[in-house]
């Protein structure tokens, strides 16, 4: 047998007969000819039956058929080439229509039907494309922390405590027992920082969020990485623009087709991303806005999006650090600001309007955190599995998360981060 | 501040003043001299204080410490170079001790000791390679799957329905309705054939494993594949093959110095693995061993490790495929073998003495996973998430699962699973 060739190295067999194998993505009958267009993992492909005995019989849009031909120079086909005196066969039974055409440029449907009918409907081009953006991203993450000496971990999803992480966390019956979805690596990385200093991880992580939003998601994949012997925040930051730095340059080097495909503006990463004291931020925006948003500890989303668009007209990034956030605000491991302490060496980083990474300085001190537990009136017994590496001897650390649904969706300027996410798992959707 | 140097690099600095941090592995105190042997990411490093100004007075071993000293060639010391004067300072408050002690060359506590304090114990240099080694195997099979085109996705752990996989699902209370924690990501790698072809997934699965044993944990990272246009199974086998002599490579060039470390013995991956039918395997174990266990549907452990040390023996191989398992043993998307339709296109792959993958060819025809349903008595109802993508076409396909801690067992031949995982989930344990 013929080996198969895929679609996009159809140029270079011109002349020579091949074997392709695909889906129907359209097929057009014209009185003396039948256009079979074929996709594969590759692109696209055209076969042109120009004999009744070439033409395939029922051969409906996503059939699975393999075709052999010749591949032949034609500068109107896709590519420039066509697979002329085919032979088609079936590799499956005739398919059922989908569930909106899938070789129209762009879908057609809404959102809840390409949710519905996920498994289907994201083998159109343009949805697809997404996923292989996706998956470029998480590999230059990875690449990017590979080079700085990081580590690889695989963590507990299942954890014997809430306590970690506070509301909104699922429960399990774990064997008789209450147990909960973890809700971030954060307790095993830090306690990783004292194994391998430097530390990764891609995995799900689990909120039981009650809250119906486009930027919300029961489950979502975070990008977490911690490090140890740091300055302070500043150092995190700075491994966090090299971390950005480094997925924006493998999307765009490993989907540079989807990219085109779906015409997506990748954004420049600022070798030094401006950044904006929290302090900063609220008087800019009570001078700026409507509202004065001094005293409250959080920014709210608008404010989000108006600091965003003005680092954008002021500094000409797209990514705005915002640093010391209030304490008031913060976990309880979060350093505090040494100079400020009602404030803390913690930062947000800020893309296309809205929260994309948060991370900072962790306490390191053992002491330091039964302080910081009393003074939030919380019994430290609770934290036992927590504290108790830190008695044993942390360097000065802090790290990062990253959400990779909702870097997708700024990254594609996508409405709602479902449009992020092959499977989403929110209040009201449990299938596909 | 002079930038800080690793322990591994300080022979490039001889003469030089430098500045390293690390954790004090080992202080020893003679007559008229201080070591302090520094332990950092990349190894150990020895510190020589001469003088009674040079020695820091409370540094208890876990401390963590910065030095700043002049790098000495000393052909005693490791790496054939030590600090001398030394100024030390303490990076935080002197740690409390260990739970035992972490600079002997093995560590001398039972395992439960090492999994209830994992946080520190795993600072062990040697409990601390297997995890390197661990993760320089996922980059092998990350890299040996991109090599070949496949894409990287990221699927719900949360499903609506416990029928995919079975028994043993840990059940969750979701927004008020019942959902279950995936067993695998079965149902969605193949649904993503659809979409890429080729993809794989590095995730966690959780099982409700009511069995105490060696081999079983509540949650292991599961690295599946699975792939489309196929001819048979044996397309699978040699992906698997392909991508397993990829993980053992990786070992071998990133994780060198935990290999040495562990004197792991890294085995070979024959060009082509041998491989035994099922039929066959039964008939030689039923002339070789004292049972015969024709007419069971299945391998006893005892009978992997006959089979798997018969290979070694007479085909001088670590491993070994065993092929056509019978259907009744099988998930009901299996696809029969042709020409015996009661075996399957499907393998386990042996690996000292033990199952390390399981795969095969799936069913792809819609009709197929009706007729399987019917036969096995099941309601088609319940797939309806499942089925609908075979009714869309869909190309023969296959794939398979290799579970991450089992591979770092065998590899390192650790006689308990446990001893491969940083924090595990079983029966009995939820913590740390």
């Amino acid at each position: 047998m013929i080996s198969r060739v895929l679609a996009s190295d159809l140029p270079r067999h011109v002349g020579a007969p091949v074997r392709i194998a695909g889906w129907v993505h359209r097929r057009r009958q014209l009185k003396s000819l039948t256009f079979v267009i074929v996709r594969d993992r590759s692109g696209l492909a055209q076969v042109v039956a120009r004999k009744p005995a070439e033409h395939a019989a029922d051969l409906p849009e996503e059939t699975v058929i393999e075709v052999r031909g010749v591949v032949t120079a034609n500068p109107q086909a896709p590519g420039g080439v066509e697979l002329t005196e085919p032979v088609i066969a079936p590799l499956g039974e005739p398919a059922a229509p989908p569930p909106f055409d899938l070789y129209r440029p762009k879908p057609t449907a809404t959102l809840p039907t390409i949710l519905d009918h996920a498994p289907v409907a994201l083998r159109h081009p343009r949805l697809r494309a997404r996923f292989a953006i996706t998956a470029a991203g998480v590999a230059g993450f990875r690449a990017a922390l590979a080079e700085r000496g990081f580590t690889e971990i695989h963590t507990p999803k299942i954890v014997g405590s809430a306590t970690e992480s506070g509301a909104n966390v699922f429960g399990i019956d774990y064997f008789g027992r209450r147990a909960y979805l973890a809700q971030s690596p954060q307790f095993f990385k830090q306690a990783m920082v004292g194994v391998f200093e430097r530390v990764y991880e891609v995995g799900p992580v689990f909120r039981a969020e009650p809250h119906d939003t486009a930027r919300h998601l029961a489950q979502y994949t975070s990008l977490d990485a911690e490090l140890g012997f740091i300055a302070d925040h500043r150092d995190v930051m700075a491994l966090v623009r090299h971390t950005v730095a480094g997925m924006v340059g493998a999307v765009a080097e490993r989907a540079s087709t989807a990219v085109s495909l779906v015409e997506a503006a990748l954004p420049e990463v600022p070798a030094e991303i401006p950044a904006i004291h929290f302090a900063e931020a609220q008087e800019l925006l009570a001078r700026h806005t409507g509202r004065d948003p001094r005293g409250e500890p959080d920014l709210a989303p608008e404010h989000e999006r108006w600091l965003s668009a003005w680092a954008r007209r002021e500094e000409g990034s797209e990514f705005l650090f915002v640093t010391g956030y209030p304490m008031a605000k913060r976990p309880f491991y979060t350093h505090p600001e040494p100079a400020r302490p009602a404030y803390s060496n913690s930062f947000d980083l800020l893309f296309r309007g809205m929260e994309l990474v948060t991370g900072g300085q962790r306490l390191h001190r053992h002491s330091d955190y039964l302080a910081a537990l009393a003074a939030r009136g919380e019994d430290p017994a609770a934290y036992r599995d927590y504290l108790e590496v830190f008695a044993h001897g942390m360097p000065p650390h802090g790290g990062f998360a990253l959400g990779l649904e909702r870097w997708t969706a700024r990254l594609l300027e996508l409405a709602n981060i479902r449009q992020a996410t092959l499977f989403p798992r929110d209040l009201h959707r449990l299938h596909p």
